[in-house]
């Protein structure tokens, strides 16, 4: 029987994410499957939870990765911490806030949003504004608006919030491990991320952190969370304890393959990681305005690792990313939503973010363009 | 900084789950990363699609693995189907199909459970009973009950319903690859399975299927699944279709990892590999009663894949079970609820379903116990 997988080639993933894994991450999903409860697989959930903490710089107990993709993280925050009725307020400027609209409305909160043209960060001063009328049970937005590059000054929005009632729930799906995240620090209940980023490894995991609060909020609700899977006061004991209580089967060699990740940055060093996030964001930019391209988003705004630039008129879209994926074995993203056929998201993630990567494509789009 | 993945031994896997990875299936959790949407990774898919069927014996379009493990496929199925109100009726003979109850009454349906001991398999009989009485939307049963070894009489069940208004749902979690499974022939309408049991895949995805008539209750809900990350209605056109949606990002490798295990099973044929669980549960069976001891299933009920074996009196489980994995490097699993303490669960899934495999494995037991 023909075996598809001996075609696979090697792309380079300069998309919204998947980014490109490095060797010993690959290497990690291939060591043997222990059992989920076996004592030393525990070890290693256990450092899990550490290298974590470090990297969303954060003391919370439950710092864990949630058995599912970035979205089942979104879904995880909003589902332990909503109960029908409750009030919510979402930051909208892009696909991922309002995704999580429909996350919250289906959950039976009553959403508030306030929305941001795409491209564009949220403004604290509109925050503020809408903040005088209500006290919310949840304010929500996203840190780095994968649809559009667009970094939200989530800071800024964490001190409007500082003691007051509500919970303050952030999406970092793309910016974890590639720009500062200091969920401490800003104030952050609820928090998720996805292993496919700027933590540069395969798709399959979410990182969520609660803080005490939060979680006092989840071990006092008046109703069982709507989510077997994904509730919270179950999970938590299967990675917290001394006598560790079957859930379900944890995604053991994901979790092999997350904790290698996570080991590469602290070894490499969070701030070096940063910087070479930083650095080939600048090379890249200059390289396309050099090519007479135009970014979408203002530079202080830009996200490092995700770049969308504007689709010169007259460009094919989709022939460009085919040809680039096709004849230069690349990948960029498309526009999403609004920006679709009208931006290509270049994404420098994690194990991507190199400057061989950059040089690279701007060779291939290049090429590809003068024809 | 110590890498706690260099220490990881092979441990002979014959608990409950995860069972052995073959060599091959852990060569394809290292292939290159693709896009989600890479038109080369879509044909991986849509192999995985054609082969999933042959094993679920389905002409089932909307037939999937879902982005979790064996659980998030049982909240998948129900989630989809249920809406606030609808009257369930769940057969319960052990802890997945206690789990059963606790998802679907946690979506607010009027549960109805009809109950078994734990060790005995669920009577067809007073089903039918049961069914006189009340038109269920659905009516759920676990093909292998995984706490305790039991297959249940899926066949007669689904006979029971013929003609019938209700949805026939079903965890095939254990069974599926180690026993028959005959989706459409025993009028199966929802149903989930899982990686890490018979297929040999390490955890992380869950094999779903709904039939025409269950996909078409998704489609008119008069509420949206109050889970979005599980919602069928939107996954499918990932899935599905000339033009495939963005919904969230698959776990690329570990798809790999599901597409060469299916491959495995379908090559070695699929009666073949249910003959060699068959085989080697005898053998098992025959050398544990040589040394004593007692299975806890009748023989006729009892499944192959999952041999539950009482503990003998005087002998203590955790000290047993912790030798096993110190001293022999093989891991066995202990009971859970009302058989903690009572029973072993011996694992005979898919790769692990070997001859070698049951001599060391008796060889172990018989030396630890003698001592």
């Amino acid at each position: 029987m023909k075996n598809l997988l001996n075609n696979v080639e090697e792309v380079l993933l300069m998309g919204p994410g998947p980014s490109c894994v490095a060797g010993p991450v690959y290497d990690a999903l291939g060591v043997y499957t222990l059992g989920h409860l076996d004592p030393y697989f525990i070890k290693i959930m256990d450092e899990i939870k550490v290298l974590l903490r470090k990297l969303m710089k954060t003391n919370n107990r439950l710092t864990i990765p949630v058995s599912g993709t970035g979205s089942a993280g979104m879904e995880a925050c909003f589902v332990n911490l909503i109960e029908p009725g409750d009030e919510v307020l979402i930051l909208i400027n892009g696909v991922f806030g309002t995704r999580m609209k429909d996350v919250a409305t289906r959950l039976g909160a009553e959403v508030d949003t306030l929305e941001f043209e795409w491209g564009k960060p949220v403004e604290p001063a509109k925050v503020e504004e809408k903040l005088k009328g209500k006290t919310y049970k949840i304010v929500a937005v996203v840190h780095a608006e994968t649809s559009t590059g667009v970094r939200n000054p989530v800071k800024n929005i964490g001190k409007l919030l500082e003691g007051k009632d509500s919970l303050f729930l952030v999406d970092t799906v793309t910016s974890l491990g590639g720009i500062n995240v200091d969920m401490d620090g800003w104030g952050v209940d609820a928090m998720y991320s996805g292993t496919q980023k700027c933590l540069s490894c395969p798709p399959g995991l979410s990182p969520v952190s609660f803080s005490e609060r939060a979680l006092e909020v989840i071990m006092n609700r008046k109703t069982k969370v709507p989510n077997w899977y994904l509730d919270m006061s179950m999970i938590v004991n299967y990675w917290e304890g001394n006598k560790r209580a079957y859930h379900h089967t944890a995604p053991i060699n994901m979790l092999y393959a997350l904790y290698q990740a996570l080991l590469l940055i602290i070894e490499e060093g969070m701030d070096s990681v940063f910087n070479r996030h930083l650095e080939n964001h600048t090379k890249l930019v200059k390289g396309l305005e050099n090519m007479g391209l135009e970014m979408l988003v203002e530079p202080r705004y830009r996200l490092p690792m995700l770049n969308s630039v504007k689709i010169p008129a007259g460009t094919d879209d989709g022939d460009v990313r085919s040809r680039l994926r096709n004849e230069h074995k690349i990948e960029i993203g498309a526009g999403l939503g609004p920006l679709a056929g009208k931006i290509w998201r270049i994404g420098l993630m994690g194990h991507t973010a190199r400057e061989e990567n950059v040089e690279r494509f701007l060779k291939a789009l290049k090429e590809v363009l003068k024809r």
